[in-house]
């Protein structure tokens, strides 16, 4: 036999991939080299029993990249800068580590000289998508495999087959599939399949424990959330202490309702308690210390962004002068927010900013000021009128 | 003397207008037209009172012009159509009905032939701006006199010129200020004078009484709310049921952080139960009828068409275009929408409509279908990804 | 042999499409139903020579269905309203009229009952998509057949299989790809497939005779071209009229640069004197009789769509809405357009409306006037900067 | 008498500023510091004319503050970047130049502690916006002193007065306004008064001298011009080569239409050879260099910047963030561009960068090409039309 092909295989250890390493190696003759991301989703134990399993499994090589900083830095913190939440509910959780962890595979098996790079994804969902633009746009030449999306196996087929290798264990069948990372966690089935039925409380992965309001304090420094009730965290770690602290309240809820890649609509639960606070707060404080126009470009290109991300589409180049522009603007986003959370809900008191705009020096609004005058006012708004005025008049010049 | 000059005055009965009534008649000789114009927010014993009040301190003549389904044909219909939510949050009660209020009165000064229009705005915030462009566009060669703005008198010497007029009553000191209006209830004061305090339970106008969670149906035809929990409404009627519904609950209360017209950032607090939920609700029915297309450019146009609202540029053209624009979107915003309200929150739960693009006939998302194969989507992902690539390539050529 | 299948191929009598008749019909045993759509690029007489073609190849049935109003009414008519050209350069002359063509054939294809529906477009193109899709849309379940970009052949090839099946002609190949039509010409070829070359004099379809500069007046009507020198025309004449008094001065030719919908960059050449005529009249009108945020939002949508028809998505609802809009802002759009024609070039010298804003009336830009004061203006600036002053400040305190 | 105040008069030398200087410092009592900013309109010898028509003035000091090459870094750069042209039309030629001049004097206002600026606009045009608004924002508690706006004095009065002062000389009524500039000429009077009429050729500062065409060849390097003809010129120097090339071929004529700051219409001629050849030079390289997302937020962003510029606004932070976001999408804009010039017209005709995405080796448009097969495409298209195809039905199923 002449010498088999390399392949990076994108690996979670779940069913899916476990038939593809089987798949590819023993029936393709692939060579399998597997490969875990990990932004911020695994803890050492899951990472570890992973290793073992694709070793297990038969691959040649398994290869566990940590990406949580570089997630962080080169995603996150832009979803943040822009206080993004898809069609104003989702905090793209999903979305965002799924091409974030295809890029990394992309560019490992670019680094191995792969021939060949394999996802497990269905082709029903975004994520193949995701996968297959991230390997096509760093690994042009390379062969894309798919089998569980060509195959079109039943769950149960994939079993038999694994059986069949001599891979006999139990496959855990969750009611609902979970997808958990750094900036949430998304829940889908049952309900999710309908347009009517919302999640029970039992599908959500933090129960909730909390029941007393708690105040919390977040401190931002040019757009970066680096403390927590006067403690100051890495941004990464401010974000997975308030997720302790938020999630037990059952925070940052709901069903995402939007337009998949592949033009259908899907529905996604999810639960985001540190996300959904993190951008409420900054978002107020933005409203503070940012000028009007500051806050109108930055929604608008944070929600290109954000669709962008969504559709697969982070490594357009457009999405890096973004950035650059979302960073711009976060000079004066530093201050504390304060917040109360309670069961189910939370809301920001107020923040604190020496940037803040708000400042009473230049008069408070409503409140006698001697900033200017009723005349400025006056003459201000007479300006302000005078198109609209001159075109009601013409209109009925022309009556 | 010569015949004096005719001038139509926004009358609220409160302290202001009425010293308006009393500086401008006695002290400088104007006839005063009073005007209330009722978009929803006053009571029929209320009118009634400012009525008397009016004819008390001397005007020639007071009028009551009721808008209220105006008011909700002519402006609210295209907030509910556009899911207009100010920064997000705020559903532009005040802003809304104030410039609707000035154009009526406006209207009404154009129909008697004043030759002078007065309002008792201050000069500290967005009304006075309304008011003067309402003024201006409808009527550009009257004059519009401002005395609260123009004399700057304290509260304290308004009340002694109107005794010294002998009008001598208790003039009520609310600890905060209120504007009650049928698109929601604005409450300024104290905490939103400052960046960091929440307004306390006390200052909302409705107390939290109910404290069991309670499902209810909304049922949209062509956007418009017509129905709810299976009973059918006129659309003024149902936004009041509504309020009934949700609003003992804490629904929909918030601050809002602004630009106002006049450059100065402003805080108000305030009480949106059935603007929130509508809104909430249309959006989500919206998520699951519209194309990815006709939500983006609803949203374009109609945070701009509030942005202008907000302004006082309700009679700018472009709004007449916006408006044509947002109903012709509405043709399926028709179904109903299942929510649970319970105390501070709400949730939608899902909707049912024959419009509804998740249908399961064309593939559910996530799960798998024969509308599309494994090698669709493997080329549109090819195609879609064709200039990235090339762009990487290039890009990696120059290096 | 049992009943063969209908299929619906649109035709044009070219190599491409007289191969694909004789090789669905006899190869693959298809029923062919020939079908070109006019939408204002042939004579009577290259219509009945393409019929005879049809029918000669053996189509059991040729139709020639006649759209040029229909193409006018429904799609020409938006890109003057929103004075479309795409990257500030083409009028979209093919774009706009393929996919028109490809959905009239494909609504032929559902009328009649055809099991399938075939186009002769090669695999490097747009028009390949734009057949694809508007077949897809408005008969999902039928098949759609491209033997061109399927079989990949050369031109030779086509011609040797032609001849075997006794089709032996002479088939003129152009040094240029023309495609002539209503709203403008394309040529593409030799030059245009390169970065740096213009096309030279001679591939322009129309050559330049007139060397006297010649003026023009254009009379619109809520947008539309409805007279030319003082004669009425219906629009559809207007611009074939214009294009006869302005075709020979060479007027409204460039090459386009543009991002095809296969991701790759693309240039093309043209010649369409009416449209760019037409388009620099209107627009110019308009920023006469519409306020500033009408011509703002007009420019977003119509950007926009003509986008999206660029893409092939014509049929995507939100072209409907934005259609609608566009309609709705040309009311006042009636007046006079004066221009001077010059060989390759042209201008405009100014317009004359009822609706004109520019109305000496209300003051001259530049001279003197009563319709505001200086201190007016004062004011207007002192509150227009007031904003970007507080920010100035705070930075300064913050340093 | 006591000590005389600082004023700060932005003098050009002309009637209007003369008259300030002697009403000012004779009648008011005013110490008249007056200062010219030169940003590349003003030859030595202006200079100089001037500074000595100031002394003989009065003035107590007059300063020339020489701009230009800051003008180019921190705006024109910006303009190219942009390709701006307000309403599709004018480079903004004054509206960029004004601004910058006001903010210069300001500041040099602030820096020798005057207690007042000073500038000698009309009440009706653009210019008296930008003065105040620079003035208020930089300086918030000087005096903005401006004579000519509120003594609203005829021409001959202000010579008679100045005659009365001993000033007796022969003041210049020129035909037309000229407005000269490193970016462009402006050319208002008689006909731009009114709509329908064009300027005379005598009316343009620069008459036509070139009657053969002309090629040339502009090198830019990340998007500034740096080369013209294979000669290396800094970016002000090519801009004037530039201008001393094209001008006398008529080049960059026409007449602006727009929305003035005071809401009403005005209209401008123009004359900017070398903007219009640049923009139309780099605009047409980056549709080779950049992606299409980056083509369309470009667009997006730098109208909006053209469009604040021209209202004064250059100072609001939201500015600094488009020049980031705007400066970060050039680092591809390198290459070649050819032109034929030619009387009052010119063409692009290709252009050269190694960071052309047109490559061939990634497949031409309509040609043949191996990057991607005809099921590529037919997935492709499925996929995009899936929505538009789900809706249709959806559609006739309601019907």
């Amino acid at each position: 036999m002449s010498e088999s092909k390399k392949v990076v295989l994108a690996f979670s250890g779940g069913l899916d991939t476990s038939f593809c390493v089987k798949y590819l190696s023993e029936d393709k003759g692939y060579e399998i080299y597997s490969v875990l991301v990990d932004t911020g989703g695994f803890s050492d134990e899951e990472l570890k029993a992973i290793e073992a399993r694709a070793y297990s499994l038969g691959v040649k090589k398994h290869a566990t990249i940590s990406k949580t900083q570089d997630y962080y830095q080169q995603c996150i913190k832009y979803l943040v800068f822009g206080n993004i939440l898809k069609n104003n509910t989702y905090p793209l959780s999903v979305s965002a580590e799924r091409i974030f962890q295809a890029i990394a595979a992309a560019e490992y098996a670019k680094e191995i000289g792969a021939q060949a790079i394999a996802h497990g994804s269905t082709g029903a969902g975004n994520d193949q998508v995701r996968f297959d633009m991230a390997f096509r746009i760093i690994m042009p030449e390379a062969e894309i495999i798919t089998p569980i999306r060509d195959l079109r196996l039943s769950r149960e087929a994939e079993i038999d087959y694994l059986k069949s290798k001599g891979v006999d264990q139990e496959w855990h069948k969750a009611a609902y599939s979970i997808n958990k990372g750094l900036w949430g966690t998304s829940v889908g089935g049952k309900e999710t399949l309908t347009s009517d039925k919302y999640l029970p409380e039992s599908a959500f992965p933090t129960q909730v424990s909390k029941t007393e309001a708690e105040r919390v304090i977040l401190q931002f420094e040019k757009g970066e959330l680096v403390g927590i009730n006067d403690t100051a965290y890495s941004p990464v770690e401010a974000i997975q202490k308030l997720a302790e602290i938020a999630a037990p309240f059952g925070i940052g809820r709901d069903i995402h309702v939007g337009d998949t890649i592949i033009g259908i609509k899907g529905r996604v639960g999810f639960e985001a308690a540190a996300p959904l606070v993190i951008i409420k707060a900054h978002h107020t404080l933005e409203k503070h210390v940012l000028s009007e126009q500051q806050l109108y470009w930055k929604e608008q290109l944070a929600n290109w962004y954000g669709s962008l991300l969504h559709k697969g589409q982070f490594m357009e180049p457009v999405m890096r002068n973004i950035e650059t522009f979302l960073a711009d603007t976060q000079q004066h986003v530093t201050g504390k927010v304060h917040l109360t959370l309670a069961p189910y809900r939370f809301y920001v008191e107020g923040i604190e900013s020496s940037y803040d705009l708000m400042s009473p020096v230049f008069g408070s609004y409503g409140e006698m000021n001697n900033a200017w005058t009723g005349d400025d006012v006056r003459g201000f708004a007479k300006v302000a009128s005078n198109q609209v005025m001159i075109y009601q008049k013409i209109s009925e010049l022309n009556q």
